[in-house]
């Protein structure tokens, strides 16, 4: 995740998923790996850039809103969501969004 | 920018900003601190979310295309995004992106 995902050209769809975490640790780096491993093995996955300070953001890259659906229902990670907003994150937001052009240098 | 941003109801635009920094420290902070100064101040600005570690990753709302082209031709800004290419950032990618759905808690 250290790198500018390679997505390919628009249109594509994005994840933005914004978080403020509590002080609870207890399993979230093991979970938060684990996640990310799912995702690069889930049809449609493009991508996933993920950055945090105080704020986290976390951007993942799909080819369809169907594969966003897909990933969002699977079981693995249906459990990482409910202990997110149990104990993990004091305050999340996810945005979908269609990308329409990009451009980098 | 420590704060998940307030964004009215979608559909709206976001621009999602990832970079690599060069060693260049000179000037960046400044620079950055007055781009957001710059950008609250332009019309259809509805938020801004930033987190650094290797890689930034800075996402900014807003209300239409045309209010990001704007920010874009902004003339304070184009001299940021020169130095940005010239001395700052050894990568970067835009992506401009219609937010169709969010949820949260």
């Amino acid at each position: 995740m250290e790198q500018i995902a390679r997505t390919p050209s628009p249109p594509y769809y994005a994840v933005i998923f914004t978080s403020l975490r509590t002080s609870v640790e207890s399993g979230y780096d093991d979970m938060a790996k684990r996640m990310v491993e799912l995702a690069l093995a889930q049809p449609g996955f493009l991508g996933m850039e993920s950055a945090r300070e105080q704020l986290g953001i976390t951007v993942s890259y799909w080819r369809s809103l169907e594969d966003i659906k897909n990933w969002k229902q699977n079981a693995e990670h249906r459990i990482a969501q409910q202990y997110g907003r149990e104990k993990w994150y004091s305050q999340f937001k996810t945005r979908i969004a269609l990308v329409e052009r990009d451009y980098s240098f």
